[in-house]
Formats: structure tokens, C-alpha cells, sequence
């Protein structure tokens, strides 16, 4: 990991970037964000081959839903996260591409006609509407167990006890939120509650799952490969789970307010499918305070941490201004 | 691991079986098969939480596709390839269990409507005629993603560098045969080509990946956590290409001839679909003849084990006995 460079220059190659440095401005943070969103966008289109041979409509269709933009928040949360102890980015490139690929495996999935039946996403037809339901549910299934290959083979024959350690950790924590104990489990939920009543509690709770548990492997996981102690993990918990309910407070924010222009896929969806949301619960200046006070929050997880969780920092206030 | 018991008890536990003996009896073999599917049995009914809370239904579903019997071929051979190599059954259990819960998602997944369309599976409504396509879509989901948590969970803190690359190793390695590379990309193959021509060739690499590299993984993954070489790992892998082919030539043969009252799931349905088979090109006795042909070469590739690869030699010609 380099030093700091007091000038600006583009770095030649993606790994060899500026480390998060003090009195960072909102300008030094646009850069952070492209910067590391520019490395994993390159690390992904590795993660999955070029469409060739008999197979090769699978990877067409892996790519289009993996490499179709999007902010990756979460991939850049893990690297966040790892530089924040003093990790390096290589240390969590690996779980930011796995993440990444979870998560859109998730959307492919959620799309599908026998799910949210979704015709839009990110601005471009879905998965199936492209694909077809085979091939796109195929996709899905291709991008989920990849991602734990990506991750897996991380480790080099020569790693430490402890490093192959905390990668069989970040192993289990990942497949835990994104399984039928978190991501599918809150999905479940969701399916299942589509019309009925939730209390406030209940929404947190299908969201902890739903949305929370990736941001928090995504969080812990590079704490966690950047070498993070138990009292680190346990704060950078704190953030993700505060930060991935704020987020999801936002997205129903964005759902009521924005135009399927802006957002790029389907909005005001949610109460035409009868959808229990945070607006719908406490109106939408409550929820507006809830989200404030859950970055609020988020903040005060990370106070123990020096100016290199600074990102971290920032990447909570970026969440919620995506609309406040 | 216990010494071999000259008497035939039951064991009190199931970790506290038999290990492989020489001069074993078709019954001996009998008996090594049903304590050790009951060993996977067991432990399977601990790898998803019993149906309770807001995701009940899921759970439900999962178990309801994952305890529905069968025969655990793959998890015993992930059994006896550690055995053979001199492992415990306990290094090898976890994988086991992850091999088996992966072979079930894929069974789900390819019933749904948009694959396969299948309505019967081992003598039951497949999982979607149950729980819907949302749920059947998602239990699968959830025993894919559910499978790398139990793997990777079976590192102990404690656990030697050397175990924890071999876990990290067989982790990377059951994500491929199961993904893009392996698996998923043979199902792709297969749903693309219904109805097209295929040369012999071409669908030996269908199988290899479709069916073949599930076997690999569970042989060589058993086979690593056991402790084995890296030549004892060649020969095993060229022990499961050989034997998971002939598996496939078998089931081909079944579906031509079983009716589906004897094989729990609608047979003859390759033909109606247009499907290559081996007996639709090869015809039944060269197929035959080949399944033969690969159960030797299975055997072969064993040549430098002792008695304690009894078991993987009587499982290969098991395969083969189901139909010749």
C-alpha cells in the first residue's frame, strides 16, 4: 500500500490507490468512491468468463446482470471496512467481487415472474425479459456458487493459519447472510407477508435479513480480512447493521417519491402490491428522522476508529443523501 | 475411528462405525452403505433449523426436498474417499452433508417449470407442485447458499494451517464443479440442446460437467480432508470421471426402461423431449458394454489403494448393478 500522494494523479494501475487520508473533502470522497468502484467494476468482469463454448449464453447473461453498473455500495463498504484497520485492498477484493455477485444473483432471482415479477432493473429489461426464466434462474444460480469460488480461492498456498483462519470465517459469515438465516429467509418473508399487516418491529426484522445481513458481511467480512480485532469487528457490526436499515428506510423513501425515470427500474410498486413499508408505517417525514437517526448512529459505531474509517463515515452520509 | 469389531452391534453412535475391513461380503457392503446413509441421514436433519418463526415455510421446504431419502450416493462416496485415504468419517461429514444439500437445490431447481417441468420426484410432488414456484425457487436458493456455511463452519479454531487449506481448497473446488464451470453451465448445455443433434463426444462433456463434476468434488473433496496425496488425488478424480459417467450411461438406460411407478419420477421423459441419451445413440447393449467399460476403469484407477478403498471399488459396481 502506497503512501498518500499529495497530488491528484490517476493511479496506473487500480490497486494503487490513494489510502483513505484526514481532512478528506467531499471531492477527495467522489474519488474514493470512483476510484474503488472502478477496481472492483475490473475485478468483476474477471470473476465471470467471456461468453465462449457450449455454455457461453450463461456467461453472457451472468455479465449482463453483474457488470450493468450500479454504485457498489457494497463492494466498496468491504474494501471501506478493510482499510479502515489498516488492510490492504487486496485483502478484501476477493469478498467485495463475491458480495457483488451475491447481491445480483439476488436481484436476478427477485425479478423473476414467479417472485416480483420485474420488467426493469438499473434501467435495462431483466434478466428473464432478455434471457428467459431458464437461463436467468441458471444465472442466478451461476453468479450465488461462483462467489463463494471467487472467495475460496483467495487463499494462496502460502497463506498463514490465520489468514486462511479469518477466510474460513468470512466464508461462513457470507454464506450465513445470505442464506435461509438471512438474504433468502427475509426474501421468504417478504413473499410471504405481501398483503398483510407488519408492525414496525416485523419490518425491522424481514430488513435485518432481507437488505441488513449482506451489508454486515460485506462490512465485517473486510474488517474482518484487513485484520480486525473482536472489539473492531464488534463496532463495525454496529455500523453495518444501522447503516443497512437506513439504506433500506431510504429505498422505500425513494419508492414513494422518485419516477421509474430517475431510478431506473419499476417505483411506486410497493403500495400497488400492498407492501408494508417504512413510509407507509410512519409517513414520510418520520421516516425521513428514522434514517437520519440511524446514520446518526452509524457514526457513533465508528467512533473508537482514526481519519481511515473516514470513508466509512462518509459512505453513511452518501446513503442518505441519496435523498435527504 | 475405532478398531474393526469382530461382531456386527449396532453402533451406539453414529461416528462409531465400522471402518473398512478386507475380505468384506456383499452384506458386509450392505450394511457399510445403510449405517453410513443413516450417518448422513442424521446429520442432514441438523443442517437446516426445524420449521419455526416468520420463515418457517421455508425451512419446511428445504427439509422437505433434502430428507426425502434417496440414496446419498454422492455424500457416502465423499465418505469412503476419505475412509479409503485413511481419514476419519468426521472430516469428511460436513462435506458430505454440503455435497448432498447442493445435489437437492439442483434437483429443485431443475423441476421448476421453466427448466424441466417435472410434477413427481423419488415418488413425491417435486417441491414446487408443494410450495410454489417463489418458495421452490428460494429453498433451493437457500440449500445452495446454506451448503458453504456448513462447510466452511467446520473449520474449528483450532484447525492446522494445513486443514484449513484443505478446506479452503475443497471449498474453491465444490464451487466450481458446482457453478458456471461445472453444474450450472452443464444444466445451460442441456436446455439449450433439447431437441438438438449431439455427437458422443458432446454429450460426455455435458455429463461431466451436468452430473460428473458433482462426483469429482465429493471424491477428491472426501479424499483431501482425509489427508490424501497429491497423486492419490489424480487417481481419484480419474475414479469419480469414470464412475459419475457411468452412473449417467446407467440413468440414461433406466429412464429407457424403468416404468415410473419403480423409479419415483416420470421416466421416459428424455425421448419425449428429444434428448440425447447414450442408448439413443449407442443403443442399449453398447451402453451397457460402455457402463461396464467405465466401472472397470474406476477400478482401475484404484489399483494403488489397499482394502480400505473396498467400499468406493463396491460402490462403482453398485452403480452399475442398479440396471446389468
Amino acid at each position: 500500500m502506497q503512501q498518500a500522494k499529495p497530488t491528484h494523479q490517476e493511479p496506473a494501475d487500480g490497486h494503487d490507490l490513494q489510502p483513505p487520508a484526514g481532512g478528506r473533502s467531499a471531492i477527495d470522497f467522489d474519488r474514493y468512491l470512483r476510484e474503488r468502484a472502478a477496481l472492483v467494476e475490473r475485478a468483476l468482469g474477471e470473476c465471470v468468463p467471456a461468453p465462449a463454448g457450449p455454455a457461453g449464453r450463461l456467461f453472457e447473461a451472468m455479465r449482463y446482470s453483474l457488470l450493468a453498473g450500479g454504485k457498489r455500495l457494497r463492494p466498496v463498504l468491504a474494501l471501506a471496512a478493510c482499510e479502515a484497520v489498516g488492510g490492504t485492498l487486496d485483502a478484501a477484493l476477493s469478498l467485495a467481487c463475491a458480495i457483488e455477485m451475491i447481491h445480483t444473483y439476488s436481484l436476478v432471482h427477485d425479478d423473476l415472474p414467479c417472485m416480483d415479477d420485474d420488467d426493469l432493473r438499473r434501467g435495462r429489461p431483466t434478466n428473464h425479459k432478455v434471457f428467459g426464466e431458464a437461463i436467468a434462474t441458471l444465472a442466478g444460480d451461476g453468479l450465488l456458487t461462483d462467489a463463494f469460488k471467487v472467495l475460496a480461492a483467495a487463499a494462496t498456498s502460502s497463506c498463514s493459519a490465520r489468514s486462511a483462519q479469518a477466510l474460513l470465517e468470512t466464508i461462513a459469515e457470507l454464506a450465513d447472510a445470505a442464506g435461509s438465516a438471512g438474504m433468502v429467509g427475509g426474501q421468504v418473508i417478504d413473499v410471504l407477508g405481501e398483503g398483510q399487516a407488519l408492525e414496525l418491529d416485523q419490518l425491522e426484522y424481514l430488513h435485518s435479513k432481507k437488505t441488513g445481513a449482506l451489508f454486515v458481511a460485506a462490512v465485517c467480512g473486510g474488517a474482518r480480512l484487513g485484520g480486525a480485532s473482536a472489539a473492531q469487528l464488534n463496532s463495525m457490526r454496529e455500523y453495518a447493521q444501522a447503516l443497512g436499515l437506513a439504506f433500506q428506510v431510504i429505498d422505500d423513501l425513494l419508492d414513494v417519491e422518485s419516477s421509474t425515470e430517475t431510478m431506473g427500474k419499476r417505483t411506486n410498486k410497493d403500495e400497488a402490491r400492498g407492501k408494508v413499508t417504512y413510509p407507509s408505517l410512519l409517513g414520510v417525514e418520520r421516516s425521513r428522522q428514522l434514517a437520519r437517526d440511524l446514520v446518526a448512529r452509524a457514526d457513533t459505531a465508528l467512533k473508537r476508529f482514526d481519519h481511515r474509517a473516514d470513508p466509512l463515515r462518509m459512505l453513511a452520509a452518501f446513503a442518505v443523501e441519496r435523498k435527504l
